[in-house]
C-alpha cells in the first residue's frame, strides 16, 4: 500500500505536503447544525431562539447613512437604558478633553478600580453604537469589574471618517493622564471598539506618549482589507450576517479614501515590537474568530503579554450577553477580564 | 421603528434574548471557501494542495481492525522516518518500566533539557498511530526544543482498550519520576494524545502521585460521548474527515464498553480543582477546535494557569507540519511551547 492511497485515512498533519490537488476554493455542501452540547441551558435559550438577520440595502447619500444609524442607535439606546437599569449603573454625559463621554459608574466600586477610570471605545461597525447606546458594553464591564468607566461617544462617519476617532481616543488619554497613572489605566472595546483600542493603541506609540497597563480587546475587526477565513466559513451561524454589502460598505466609509492596510485602520498590518497586555475573547462561531487569532499571533510574534479566551458556540459579541440576562459564560468573560486586569493594572 | 423590526440589523449581542424563531438546527447553504489571508506561503501550498478523505469502511471484525491499523502505522512510520532523517533526531527502542517506549534524542540537547527526557502520548483516534509512527510528534518536539522524550508505544485496542494505555502511561511516570523531578517533567500529545496526556494526569491525582509540572495538550479529544460543535461546522474542512463512521467506532473500541462520559475517557467531564500548568493548540478548521476550546475553559474554571493558541486556517494537528518541511507557522507553536515549558518546567 502507497502512501499516496492512504491519504484520505493519515491524519491532516501527515497528508498535507503529499498531496497534489488543488482546493484554492473549497466548496462545502449544505449541513444542518444542532446547538452546541457542553454550553450553558441559559446560552443555548439564546442560540435557539435567535434568527438570523435580513440583507439591510447599503445606504447610497450621506443622508441615508444619517438616517439609517439614527434608526440603528434608537433601538441600541433603548437596550442600554433596559441593561443600566437592570445592572443599577449610572451615568453622566460631560465633554471632557472637548470630547462627548459619557462617565458610567457602577452600583459598588471595587477597592482596586476606587481612583480610577478605565476608557471604553463602543463597537457598532465604526459608524453606529453611538449616543447612549454606547453605554451598554461600558454598564457590562462597569457592573463586573465594579470599575468606572468612560465611554468615548467619538466621532464617526459619514460626516467625520478615520482619524477622528482615534483623535478623540487620543485627546482623552491625554487629559486622563494627567491625574491618573497611565500604566494602572486599562482601554476597551469590542468590534470596531476592539479595532479603536489596538489603533489608539498604535496611534500613542506612534506619538510617544505613555500607554495604558493592559488592553481587553473583544473580537476586534482587525482587518478591513481582507476577509478573514471565519467571515466566510461562519457565514450563516453568525447574526452579525456578512461581510458583503453593508458591513464593507461601514469599513470603507470610515476608511474615507486612505488605504485600507494602514495600521491605524487595520491594526493587523502593524509592526509590532512591543505592545501593552492584552486579553482577547471570541466565540467558535464568530464571524471575527480568524480577526481576533490572527492579531494574537501579531502581539505573540512580539511576544506580548496575552490571554485568549475562546468560547464554544459563540458568535459575535455574545459573551457581552450578560448585559440583558444572568448567562454564565458572560461571567466567565468578566472573570477573566477582571483577573487579567489585576495581574497587570491593580 | 420597534426594537423587533430592528433584530436583523443589531449586533448579536442585542439580538439574543428578543427574538423567536427557534434555530436548534441550523441549516448553512453551500459555499465556497478561499484560501485565508494571512497565512505564510508555505502553508497556503499545503492547503491549497491538500485533498479531503474518502470515506474508510469500519471494520467488522478485530482481524480487520488489525489490518486496518497495520496499514494505518506502515504509512506512518514511513513519514516519521523521514522526518527523524530530515532532523537529524535518532531513538532507541526500549522497554521501560515494562512498557514498550521510544527513548528520543534531538541532534543537540539544549541546556535547559540536558537531565530530563520529557513523556509523549502519540495521537491517531486510540487506535492508530502506534510502533515507529509515535515517533512523528516526538520527533517534531525533541528537535524544536532540543529535549529528550521517551515515546510511549502504549497498548491500545481492538486488543488492549481502556484503560490499558493510561496503564502504560502511569506506569512509565512512577518508574520516570524515581529519577528525575516531576515538576521539571512535562507530558504532552496531541489528539488521542492529548486526551491521554490529560486523562493520565488525572489517573495521577486520582492515585495520589506527584504530578508533571506542565502539559502541553494539542487539539486533544475530550468528548468521546458527545460531537462537540466544530465537528459539524468546519466539516469538509479538515482532513481529518467526519466524527460518524470510522472514527467514532474507534472510540468507542477505546473505550471498550466503559461508559464514554467517565472523565479518564472523556477528559471534558472531570470535577478539576487543581491541575498542572497547561498549553493548547488549534486551529479554526480544525474539527476538534470545540473539544479544545470546551477543555481549555474547564481547567480555567479552576483558575489553571494556561495558554491558547489558536492558529488561522489551520485544521487538526496543522502546527505539526514543520515535521515534513519548514513551515512558520509550526515554528511558531515550537516557540509557544518552549517559552511555556521555560516559564513552568525550567
Amino acid at each position: 500500500m502507497k502512501i499516496n492511497s492512504l491519504r484520505h485515512i493519515i491524519p491532516a498533519i501527515l497528508v498535507g505536503l503529499a498531496s497534489s490537488t488543488a482546493f484554492a476554493k473549497t466548496t462545502l455542501s449544505e449541513r444542518s447544525i444542532p446547538t452546541p452540547v457542553g454550553i450553558s441551558a441559559e446560552f443555548s435559550h439564546v442560540i435557539e431562539n435567535r434568527e438570523m438577520p435580513l440583507t439591510i440595502p447599503v445606504p447610497e447619500s450621506t443622508e441615508a447613512w444619517i438616517a439609517l444609524q439614527n434608526n440603528f442607535d434608537r433601538a441600541g439606546i433603548e437596550l442600554a437604558r433596559g441593561a443600566l437599569e437592570r445592572l443599577g449603573v449610572t451615568y453622566e454625559a460631560k465633554t471632557f478633553a472637548g470630547v462627548d463621554t459619557f462617565f458610567v459608574s457602577p452600583k459598588n466600586i471595587a477597592v482596586e478600580y476606587e481612583d480610577k477610570w478605565l476608557i471604553h471605545l463602543h463597537g457598532g461597525a465604526f459608524v453606529f453604537g453611538g449616543g447612549e447606546s454606547a453605554l451598554r458594553e461600558a454598564a457590562w464591564l462597569a457592573n463586573g469589574l465594579g470599575a468606572q468607566v468612560i465611554s468615548i461617544d467619538y466621532r464617526k462617519p459619514p460626516l467625520h471618517p478615520f482619524p477622528a476617532a482615534l483623535e478623540d481616543a487620543v485627546a482623552v488619554w491625554k487629559e486622563l493622564i494627567k491625574k491618573q497613572k497611565p500604566t494602572s489605566t486599562a482601554i476597551f472595546g469590542t468590534s470596531a471598539g476592539g479595532n479603536l483600542t489596538l489603533a489608539t493603541t498604535l496611534k500613542l506609540q506612534e506619538l510617544g506618549l505613555p500607554l495604558p497597563g493592559a488592553l481587553y480587546v473583544g473580537t476586534p475587526a482587525v482587518d478591513l482589507k481582507e476577509t478573514s477565513d471565519s467571515w466566510y466559513v461562519l457565514e450563516g451561524l453568525d447574526p452579525l450576517g456578512q461581510r458583503d454589502g453593508l458591513i464593507q460598505s461601514t469599513l470603507e466609509l470610515y476608511a474615507g479614501g486612505q488605504e485600507l492596510n494602514n495600521p491605524l485602520i487595520s491594526p493587523v498590518y502593524a509592526d509590532i515590537e512591543s505592545f501593552p497586555p492584552t486579553i482577547f475573547l471570541t466565540g467558535t462561531r464568530d464571524l471575527l474568530l480568524s480577526d481576533t487569532v490572527r492579531m494574537h499571533r501579531l502581539l505573540r510574534g512580539a511576544d506580548v503579554e496575552t490571554a485568549l479566551h475562546v468560547y464554544d458556540g459563540q458568535s459575535h459579541g455574545d459573551y457581552m450577553l450578560g448585559l440583558l440576562a444572568d448567562i454564565p459564560e458572560s461571567e466567565d468573560a468578566i472573570k477573566e477580564i477582571g483577573q487579567f486586569f489585576d495581574i497587570h493594572l491593580n
